[in-house]
């Protein structure tokens, strides 16, 4: 908890001065102003984040936290749980979806084992952090300690500080892998918004009606049997949460607190980041919404953080493959404010002053 | 003319074959079906135009079309004529907003000045292919002749051509620079779909309400005086397009023939891809419309030729600039299809196969 409190409390504002003055580059630029959309913005915050008109991200760095569920044995998704540690060897191997749309994005994929019922070999170049080998069955019992709620983020703010200190990261995309892990993502924006559940969960990876209509219940058992304080953060991830989503929350907190931009991707990632926000709502400043998910959680979640996704992609995935394709965005925000010449640099009158 | 017949002739459809081996491909890869959205219909698609399952894009070109307008005597933008050649030198130089986001995309841009009302020197780096100095004022006469609508489509032909044959260009971007270029725009799709002017006419460079009402009138005025065919494509391009509208269906016919995508950028951009769908209807096979620019036409132009933005950016700039960003979603589709791998590959069961 130490390690915890102490990052939240270590998150300072982005430096509002270079945000002024990315705005006013912008404003001048030899363009019809406001013309480059949500390039400007988004060009203006990162700025901000890195104290920085002309900001390069030379070391991105998707960590795709994954962990098993106990919840699966009610039958909520379609694929079994042996999935997900085939799925970290997929990525470990690179023919994965985000190993391709990262490799795309000139990033590296890290995987890091919060949960996934399976022992690695340990020479495995993946993060070994394992709470433990998949949480319990949330609609019978919590789904994991409080302390391994505190664990899971502090492994996820451990896994920052190691890829800032020893290999100089400078943008993080979150990214999970899990089966079953829509359930507690949707479970955790229901126990937060007090939504009804069916207005908050999905299908997944393309449960059929009956099924939808079961998870949904399953949900709706588990939130009545605990009833997690959503004025806790630590209690819904506990209680209906996931030691990956743990892990996702962990690393938006620890980005925060080093001055990292960090993308979350769909719905998992962007759960995590929810808790990550209800825990520390100043690390909402770093934070960047990537895509808009088909999930119809993901909307709920984004609303509540007060984030606009940046691309509009129908993605329904995860790994952190919505992140890889956002981070050519931040890239060409990045060039955009730096590189494009101003009407004065360029001598052309600009007709807005007139 | 005989260039213009020869090459709409010459486009053929994309091949079927490969669109459903792609299509194959993606339901067999190790995640749920469908779950990449938008990227998986834009792989098959450019799959089935190369006839190849793995494409990789290595000569991504902007062409960016120039050229001036009569009608700007009549108060329809904020910003004086002379800005249109002083922006191509800009993307000559490379400061300009296209040059940036070009760059950034991996894409070279090549000017092409179709009807600039300025003297370029004969040895600036761009196509020269000026019709004339700027159409005539449409409020009051043709933005040109027949003739020379067919010279500008024709010329936008001869640059895909060279760029094919003698620079192994594989994907087109179009985009466009003319003060004054959204009001023929506006005019365009007003006269081929028949909707009222102001529901397709917008604020441009951020023209206010007084201006706006007066851009409206001029093109009501003009669409009154002309009496544009819709359908005769070259008619309503002759009687209240431009030269650089020309230029960028001729690039769109163009690259059709020669089997290369074309991705059209913002209003004036579609504009002229909008002519070229409606003179060779098969064009569109080819044709991507990269996002969904802040003008109102814009939105009507991609309706009628049943194309949906890849991209949602607020972008209303013009220039190419929404293309290039888009170029990175076209690469990203290849990719996926190419190097994601399959259940089988992986050894993975497919649960939807159960």
């Amino acid at each position: 908890m130490h390690q915890l409190q102490r990052t939240i409390d270590a998150i300072r504002p982005p430096d509002g001065s270079a945000h002024r003055a990315a705005l006013q580059r912008l404003a001048d630029q030899a363009r019809p102003q406001g013309s480059l959309g949500i390039l400007e913005p988004l060009a203006a915050r990162l700025a901000a984040i890195a104290g920085s008109l002309d900001v390069r991200f030379q070391n991105k760095v998707i960590v795709t936290c994954a962990g098993d569920h106990g919840v699966v044995t009610e039958g909520v998704s379609l694929f079994p749980q042996e999935v997900t540690p085939q799925m970290v060897y997929n990525f470990v191997q690179g023919g994965a979806s985000v190993s391709v749309l990262a490799a795309h994005a000139g990033a590296t994929v890290r995987v890091a084992d919060l949960g996934v019922n399976h022992d690695f070999p340990p020479d495995l170049p993946i993060f070994h952090c394992k709470i433990g080998k998949g949480t319990a069955n949330f609609s019978r019992q919590p789904a994991m300690t409080r302390e391994q709620a505190i664990r899971s983020l502090e492994a996820g703010i451990e896994i920052v500080n190691h890829l800032v200190d020893e290999e100089s990261m400078d943008l993080l995309g979150t990214g999970d892998m899990g089966i079953g892990n829509t359930t507690p993502s949707s479970a955790i924006i229901a126990a937060f918004s007090g939504l009804p559940v069916a207005t908050v969960t999905g299908r997944g990876t393309g449960i059929d009606d009956a099924m939808l209509k079961n998870k949904i219940a399953v949900i709706e058992r588990a939130l009545a049997l605990h009833r997690p304080d959503p004025s806790d953060a630590l209690d819904v991830l506990a209680k209906v949460g996931g030691f990956e989503i743990g892990g996702l929350a962990g690393l938006v907190i620890g980005a925060a607190a080093r001055g990292i931009p960090v993308l979350c991707d769909g719905l998992i990632s962007t759960a995590g980041a929810l808790i990550a926000c209800e825990l520390a709502p100043a690390a909402k400043a770093y934070l960047f919404a990537s895509h808009n998910s088909v999930e119809i959680g993901h909307r709920c979640m984004l609303e509540r953080m007060g984030l606009t996704p940046l691309l509009n992609l129908d993605f329904r995935l995860g790994e952190g493959t919505g992140a890889a394709v956002a981070m050519h965005l931040l890239d060409a925000a990045t060039r955009v404010l730096a590189e494009i010449k101003t009407f004065a640099e360029v001598g052309i009158a600009n007709a807005q002053e007139g």
